[in-house]
């Protein structure tokens, strides 16, 4: 889907609210008629002479002189609105019959049906939001999680776009200087200082690969973190999987409208949700190592966040559990070795577990959770464990995340312009090579906040929206 | 479910629009507290000190100082609202998280989760509503079609209840007088003009009886009229069926949220819906008269309100035409012959069609609609030929009419009450008597626009309401 901005002229209409019956409805109408189309049909007070941020009660006439319904009407006066023009919110009762009636009725008196994601992409065109505020108002509303949303509301509300906005215009700044040396030609003047520069490309770099570096966690926590289980037949996983679920089930199942296919396994740590991942695998295979499915198991391993092996302490040998963890736990995915039944046999302890030929043991203190999961026994430390090892070890909290694909694409190649930057700078190549470099890196940072955006480039991000955002 | 009035004191909180993901969600607040409860967590200005009907922009700040979400609250001061209390609407952004958190803070500000209904109940109970208006509220979010709109639009916008109203005042008036004879007790005054009693109890029991007979036409248009096609294999069914709802069909797949399990057999004409049923014992039937199915299809038939029987015009002879008639179509119910395939026998007419041997013949002009399926020929005729059959003959669609099976209960009993009030007249009974009768017929009048309500009734009313209503 392709946008053009000249289609701004047109006022646009759409159901705001979800589909289907409920109290009311909220259909919204943006551009310069969205009062006087309103206006038209309403037979209350005369809309076109009321101030901005007023509602106002009325009937909606139909052409032949019924009435569709009884509405409130609620005026937005531009530029005081979300998206810079006049909008009207009609908030009429939540038939679908009277909500597609009354868009109709709009339609007749000159409104347009609103494409998806159009009211967002008026208020970025018109200066309200910038790109990352405006993508972030599509993850707010699909944000299932306290983490995935307080990210989202960050990134709305300005996030690292402003210091991305402030970093660029020193960028600017330099690159207007370089630029002007080329105008001098031959003459070998130097405006712009290299130092300085050199100084500026690598701290913009620094905060460039922070923000890249946030992009595991900010993508695991809008997506949910994948969590392998794994375990032997037996060793508890189900009781530890219902052990950790139960508190968190009632929560989940309090959001209406949010019910997928996998909430019965989405755990919530913190407002973290973990995706909870079941290895068929492996809970079938008598033998971890033999089994036929354990290729694939590895290959959703490789693929997962982090790995929950479960066994039982009091029946499973240290050698066993060795065997299965060489087998299962591949390099770099952190691993979280669960000692279930501990009830049953509370003198284990990690060292039993270390293998003697290696220098760095597999099941050290570190990644060691001793349960009992039928007794609900040190579950909630296992939650913890399980937080501080996959987020609290990433990064802190507070601090800005990136969870946008297209950000994280566009900081790296913003970082992969400034190496060139550096590299030019220390081999003395010509200022014009370096201007260019530095346009290549205004140009990566401007696609972030939409300073460099394209038709293509809106369709695809505004096309994502629902219809009526 | 019990409502309890005493409960008025409390502020309730619910999602007034649909569950689910969209654009924008509303929470909305009704009681004493409602305004104090938002301006509580409202970081813009205090909504304490601001004008009835004004909407403000502001963020919502959890215990923890961190931002919800940024919205639009708006302020409907008591007894301007919908309840007739003090009501807040909050619009956030449409995130089922967000929508959850935001109630989750209203509740623990003091704000209880409404029960269903409950916003239109305080309605009621503060007098902004009549009962009968009240339950068009439920209907007119129900209504599918054009012509149950137009019933529940009408009967929330007053109605009957109305004229009722005025009726059941005088009737008051003199079942006061008559009380009043009674303290005289034995003196055998009578302040009441029985000959005007009488003539007022037979005036309001003519539009009792009007409004009874209109309860069939209203019932049908709330629920759809059920319309029974029936036919030989090859009459051409499934062609008219295919030919009657092709433009109708992209209508109802319009209305978002409608989808209901007989949409492709619902037919829409002039805005009534016909629920076309299909009798698979004709169709399968070789010979309908001797088919085993018959008893069953019959039985579909008596229940419904109109009979389509169609017949291919030229290859079935006026005697097999008959003899399924005669078989298939009940007394009482309309018929309307289908003769198809008009194209190729375009001189048949109903005469040729009449039987003999009976004075009121089956197939006449007023029941014959020669159509040709196929070709699209005369379908729109035959529209017009079923809705005068069922509608149009019925009842003038202006006037009001009566869709709610408890009003049509409590009518009639109120029509039964005014019989046994003329009896008493006619035989001279005592005036207690007649005062008993005509106390009756007030209660029955009253229960339908609410003077006369229960705890249970309301509870059963409102109970079906959706939450947030």
């Amino acid at each position: 889907m392709t946008y053009h901005r000249h289609q701004l002229e047109d006022t646009i209409v759409a159901l705001a609210t979800p589909p289907g019956i409920g109290a009311i409805g909220v259909v919204r109408l943006s551009g310069p008629e969205a009062i006087s189309i309103v206006a038209s049909v309403f037979t209350g007070k005369n809309l076109l002479d009321q101030p901005s941020h007023t509602v106002h009660f009325g009937g909606i006439a139909l052409p032949d002189g019924r009435l569709l319904d009884e509405v409130l009407a609620t005026l937005f006066v531009a530029p005081r609105s979300y998206t810079g023009e006049n909008v009207v919110e009609v908030s009429c009762h939540g038939s679908p019959y009277i909500i597609q009636q009354l868009i109709q009725l709009f339609m007749e008196q000159g409104a347009r049906l609103a494409q998806p994601g159009e009211f967002t992409l008026r208020a970025f065109l018109r200066g309200k939001l910038d790109l990352s505020q405006a993508e972030a108002v599509a993850d707010l509303i699909a944000a299932g999680s306290e983490a995935a949303h307080d990210i989202a509301m960050q990134q709305m509300r300005g996030g690292f776009s402003h210091d991305l906005r402030q970093l660029r215009q020193r960028l600017i700044d330099f690159a207007s200087l370089i630029e002007l040396e080329l105008d001098f030609g031959e003459e070998d003047v130097e405006f712009a200082n290299r130092a300085e520069l050199r100084q500026l490309v690598m701290g913009i770099q620094q905060v460039i690969a922070g923000l890249m570096q946030s992009f595991d966690l900010g993508n695991a926590i809008k997506e949910g973190v994948a969590t392998v289980i794994a375990g032997r037949p037996n060793a508890g996983k189900s009781t530890l999987l219902n052990a950790l679920l139960n508190e968190e089930r009632a929560i989940v199942s309090d959001i209406a409208g949010t019910t997928r296919d996998i909430i019965e396994e989405t755990l919530n740590i913190r407002g973290v949700p973990f995706r909870i991942i079941d290895t068929a695998g492996i809970r079938e295979a008598q033998d971890a190592i033999e089994a036929i499915g354990v290729a694939r198991t590895l290959e959703k391993i490789r693929q997962s966040a982090v790995l929950l092996y479960v066994f039982d302490v009091a029946r499973t040998q240290p050698e066993e559990v060795l065997a299965d963890l060489r087998s299962l736990a591949p390099e770099g995915v952190p691993l979280l070795v669960v000692a279930n039944k501990m009830d049953l046999f509370p003198h284990a302890l990690p060292e039993h577990y270390a293998a003697p030929e290696t220098d760095t043991p597999i099941v050290t203190a570190a990644n060691w959770a001793p349960v009992s999961a039928r007794n609900r026994m040190n579950v909630e430390y296992l939650k913890e464990k399980l937080y501080e090892l996959v987020i609290a070890s990433h990064q802190p909290r507070e601090s800005t995340v990136v969870s946008n694909a297209r950000h994280y694409q566009a900081l790296r190649q913003a970082h992969e312009a400034l190496d060139a930057v550096l590299a030019g700078l220390s081999q003395g190549v010509s200022s014009d090579f370096v201007a260019m470099d530095i346009r290549r890196t205004l140009h990566h940072l401007g696609e972030i906040t939409g300073e460099i955006s394209t038709d293509d480039l809106l369709g695809n991000i505004f096309g994502r929206f629902c219809i009526g955002k």
